[in-house]
């Protein structure tokens, strides 16, 4: 059997040292650093040779600085004759960049897997992709993992009673409904519209919220606009009280203002993204996925379906 | 004939409107902006279906952004069908990651190359590359344009008297050969070396420098350490007065201090790379590349070789 080794690099270090714990080995030596000009400087400090080797990073803020570091340590383990090169994305920036929406748009989350597969990953282990045909860019395999058997996990500890799960908009109905189908509970829509063109936008609730405990679901939860938006109609329309919950936290530009003042009672969201200090409020709950990344680790080194996780 | 277009990233936008004017068009529209969670947004503003397109942009401080920029850039050209995608670089960022100087180093200067071509790029256009062997890193035509000339030529004119042309180091001897043969001037090296290990380096000079005026060239002057410890030796060793140029002006962390307080009487660069209005110091002289770029442009869209660029 290749030795299993597992490389951190600067996004993520605290989970890092968490799956390898969890995996019961120590984490690989390197340094990951910056020149005086701001160029990457990367020292891989043990052999890897011939060893199956996981690299985590999330490319989450600062992206680009995120991004290159993982192609260069990608690059080095190649380099230095990895058998394989994995790469553990607990959030993989760029996603929503999925498409052209408009004309002459780049396709970035398409641009992102070809520089990954151009500097030599092997495979790609990933949490909750914006949309899953991200894993159709990619000539390498591709596991993706979800973030809603943590969070649902979490919620049903708490024993809340009578919850109704609700989608903050269209494209995230069946992300709420296996949500649902863990807690046993209805599910509900926000339906956003605009009547006619630059009037504002009505926000219908669809599914019945009266007078119960309605938990908010999303994949990223960026500038909380839509989030808290959607936690205020719900209880202006009867809401008992809102929860809210996200695998991935980006909460850029006015989004922890727009929680603070919100009607959210408590956000509850995984550890894909660091929370600096100053975001670690009362309100917000991190939640860890090493358990998850670390076992997905150790089926995939075992040559076993990660899709076993999920049951 | 393809329409030529040319298009800036943020790196040298002032630059590039001179490479414009030079060639007698304007720039192509486009923005290239941040999402609030610093995720790159590029909108390519106008059609390029079927163009001759020339983006413009050095990976510079910070390389990791102004790389991503870049990339972004050329999968939006691609996607919105350009003919051709040439990549202007006037500075490539990574240049001195160009081979294993140790055990398990990337080779970060080749890992671009692949990223760039992998991107869509066709072709590369770019000043003074730390190495010529950075060509043979590309399977896409490079054209390498030199900074010399422009130096020499400002010397020139200068008409200085009794110069004599310095390298800094040993690397630099064919560079310092070049720019003599155009002043038609001798030539002398900085002789480093440490006698026995653990003790300090020896400044030796070969060459005669006794009442000289000194002209020290390099391509890249970052911390400027070698440049200004050069200058204090041709000084103390009795060289007259000493002037220093190089193309690219990286000039990071203690370089400005230690240029203000050496024997270095100005300083001549380009503007590959942008100077902030910190560096743009008495001591410092910096030379526009546009009408080289922009000729070079000229050249490569009339399908004629650059290599005349030089005579
Ligand atoms: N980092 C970002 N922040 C905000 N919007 C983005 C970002 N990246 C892409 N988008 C836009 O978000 C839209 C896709 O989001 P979605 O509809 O949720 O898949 C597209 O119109 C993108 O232009
Ligand atoms: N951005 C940088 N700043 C300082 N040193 C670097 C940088 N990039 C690479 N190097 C190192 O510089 C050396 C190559 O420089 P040179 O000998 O001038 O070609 C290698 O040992 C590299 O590790």
């Amino acid at each position: 059997d290749p030795t299993l080794k597992v490389f951190t690099l600067n996004s993520n270090k605290e989970l890092s040292k968490e799956i390898a714990q969890h995996i019961g080995i120590e984490l690989g030596e390197s340094s990951v650093t910056k020149f005086s000009d701001g160029e990457i400087q990367i020292n891989i400090e043990e052999s890897i040779r011939g060893c199956e080797v996981y690299v985590i990073q999330s490319t989450s803020d600062p992206v680009n600085q995120h991004l290159m570091e993982l192609l260069i340590m990608i690059d080095a383990l190649k380099r230095a004759s990895a058998k394989t090169i994995n790469v553990v994305m607990p959030y993989y920036g760029y996603a929503r960049q999925d498409r052209k929406a408009r004309a002459r748009e780049p396709i970035t989350a398409k641009l992102v897997a070809n520089l990954l597969e151009t500097a030599g990953a092997t495979r790609v282990i990933a949490i909750d992709l914006h949309a899953p045909q991200i894993q159709g860019f990619f000539d390498i395999p591709v596991d993706q993992l979800l973030g809603v058997p943590i969070l649902a996990n979490y919620f049903d500890n708490k024993e809340l009673d009578d919850i109704v799960i609700v989608s903050p908009d269209h494209g995230g109905v069946t992300r709420a409904r296996k949500m649902a189908d863990r807690l046993k509970a209805p599910i509900a829509i926000i339906d956003k519209r605009r009547p006619r063109p630059n009037v504002s936008e009505v926000m219908n609730i669809v599914g019945n919220i009266e007078g119960k405990t309605a938990i908010l679901i999303d994949d990223i939860i960026d500038t909380a606009g839509t989030i808290t938006l959607a936690a205020n109609a719900l209880v202006e329309n009867g809401a008992k009280e809102v929860y809210a919950c996200c695998t991935h936290p980006v909460l850029s530009g006015p989004a922890m203002d727009r929680i603070q003042n919100s009607q959210i009672k408590e956000l509850v969201v995984t550890n894909t993204i660091v929370l600096p200090e100053e975001k670690k409020i009362d309100k917000v709950t991190q939640l860890s996925v090493a358990p998850l990344l670390g076992e997905a680790i150790i089926r995939v080194h075992e040559q076993l379906s990660v899709s076993k996780l999920f049951d």
